[in-house]
């Protein structure tokens, strides 16, 4: 059978429980490569997958006899079908993360299920720390957004508009091999640079403008995230501070993200060390990058957590200066054993464009 | 008050509702204009968002005083603050369909709510009739649409793949006034084409290939759809009863689209003329375009739904021949009270490229 279906099957075991419905659909490819839309029982017997005429031929053809999943489209199935799919289970497993109160109601009726339980992220847990081919996927994101950050550093211009530098991002993302984007770029300049989350504009770039680029692609589904905050002709030196206080940080946080330590107590140095020099830290300092942009643990200063060999997580300080300016600094970063290893390597002093 | 937040008062007044807790985020951007990540709360005496840091000066940007809306960080709130909100209500709304289980019982703790009731898509079912500015939104994505599909006709040439096309119209789009797209393009060539929900593949297009191409984008948010099987070089002669069998069937589906018409009996009359000539409907005959590209009210033959004046859904019939071809055509339609109006325009009688 599928290894991860086998391991999650070992884990329903040890929590009594005899099947689950996963419902969420990026661990439904996690576990089987699937990228449609259906839900995958794992009954006492079988692994079966339901879903509908338009995705059956393409299920068929990601599916392999290993994974010993049985396709249906929901529209073969009978109300019997459904009652029978979990008839000697005492406890069946939910995504309770993922299952709208709708659909929870609906389930546990269709399926007749004694007891419906919350899993607790157990999916989203096992996905923490990846495996080869999973590092292999971030590695490939993360080399085609250096990739296209080096040619952004030829491309950005005066005059033209924050909107026009997102587009070519998307063009060279899928122009180099990246399925596509990760999340809506962020491009954000001069005082647009204060937001954290600015959306592109029609502003134009100007001479001496800070810009702050919020970038990442998508490559066999994985993901890869990077920020950069750039400048325009010249480094205005009122931000020189603030660059490098971010900058100390970004570096101080990459060098403890390896096994063994608590993300809470990283979090927590970068907030001690942004109040002593008057700025706070408005958003969390870092989040696992998987299959999902935003994943398992996310790293902020209540999250108690200790980092394991091969889990994937950003590690993004920002200063944002509301009605003036911001800079943000983001890598993917891979925890290994005695060291972190930054999977995006694109440079991080000061970096001038548009001359 | 913001006038859709007054007509959402109303209904819920009439529910014996005194307050909801919205938090489907198009249901938000339907009713505020907002597009963040945060949660809108109706209470007795004022309209609350609750957002986090990174997203305080956008949606500051986007509301008027008008809205009559206050905004908080997550933050700035503390125990006491969630539990006064809904202090003095006996039953607070929720949207079943959007909150998932865990955040339910998470809520119903937090605001400490007595009866936490369910909507039943109250929030959807308003936005089933489109206003004046909303239909110009959907024309604008419509207008694009057609004018890629004009593009596409010069542009597809044989030795391309499908992802070089799809990639041209994500292009095509962001350079001509689209926010992006309204969903992932399917750019599916000869056999390709059998499967109603493919993804662009590397399948270089050849001579003789029939084209299914469905996409769409948005403009402020709001959707296009449009699907046409196009012909590379000349038409085959084993298609053509197909594509007729279909083009007919969508052009009556096209009249029916006025006020007062049954969905269900539309889409019973498409699954009729299709078995008369060996052929099934697999997937529904069309659905409601807005803010989302699926919404109320979906078109087949167990929905019994009644069409009025300035509702908009597609009109897509299609037949599929397993292993070997398929054809779709798709217009996304306004309803009137008299006639339908196709908001997309482009041609459906046989469309050969690559010549």
């Amino acid at each position: 059978m599928n290894e991860k279906i086998e391991a999650l099957r070992e884990k329903l075991k040890s929590l009594n429980m005899q099947g689950m419905i996963i419902t969420n659909p990026v661990n439904i490819r996690y576990l089987t490569n699937i990228n449609a839309e259906g839900v995958l029982l794992l009954t006492r017997r079988e692994n079966v997958y339901i879903t509908d005429g338009r995705y059956m031929e393409t299920v068929r053809k990601t599916l392999t006899i290993d994974d010993e999943i049985i396709v249906y489209d929901f529209r073969e199935l009978s109300k019997e079908d459904y009652e029978n799919f979990f008839i000697f289970c005492e406890n069946v497993g939910f995504e309770e993360a993922n299952l709208t109160y709708a659909k929870y109601k609906e389930y546990m009726h269709k399926y007749k299920i004694n007891n419906f339980e919350e899993t607790e992220g157990l999916l989203e847990k096992m996905r923490i720390v990846k495996k080869e081919d999973e590092i292999e996927c971030i590695k490939q994101a993360c080399a085609i957004t250096d990739k296209c950050f080096e040619h952004l550093k030829d491309f950005i211009k005066v005059g033209m508009t924050e909107k026009e530098i997102a587009f070519e991002i998307e063009k060279f993302f899928l122009a180099n091999g990246a399925d596509g984007l990760a999340f809506d770029t962020i491009v954000a300049s001069g005082i647009n640079s204060s937001m954290p989350h600015a959306i592109p504009t029609d502003k134009k770039i100007e001479n001496g403008d800070p810009i702050t680029i919020d970038m990442g692609c998508r490559y066999n589904g994985y993901c890869s995230d990077m920020t950069r905050t750039v400048f325009v002709g010249h480094v205005p030196h009122y931000m020189r501070p603030v660059y490098d206080l971010v900058l100390k940080n970004q570096l101080r946080v990459l060098e403890e993200l390896k096994e063994g330590n608590n993300i809470k107590l990283i979090s927590k140095s970068v907030d001690s060390d942004f109040k002593l020099n008057g700025a706070n830290m408005i958003h969390s300092l870092g989040h696992g990058v998987g299959l999902d942009i935003h994943e398992y643990p996310f790293m902020n200063s209540k999250s108690d957590f200790i980092l394991k060999e091969n889990m994937v997580i950003t590690d993004e300080p920002g200063i944002y200066i509301t009605g003036r300016y911001g800079v943000r600094i983001e890598d993917t970063v891979l925890v290994n054993k005695y060291e972190s290893k930054s999977l995006t390597m694109s440079d991080k002093e000061y970096v001038v464009v548009g001359v």
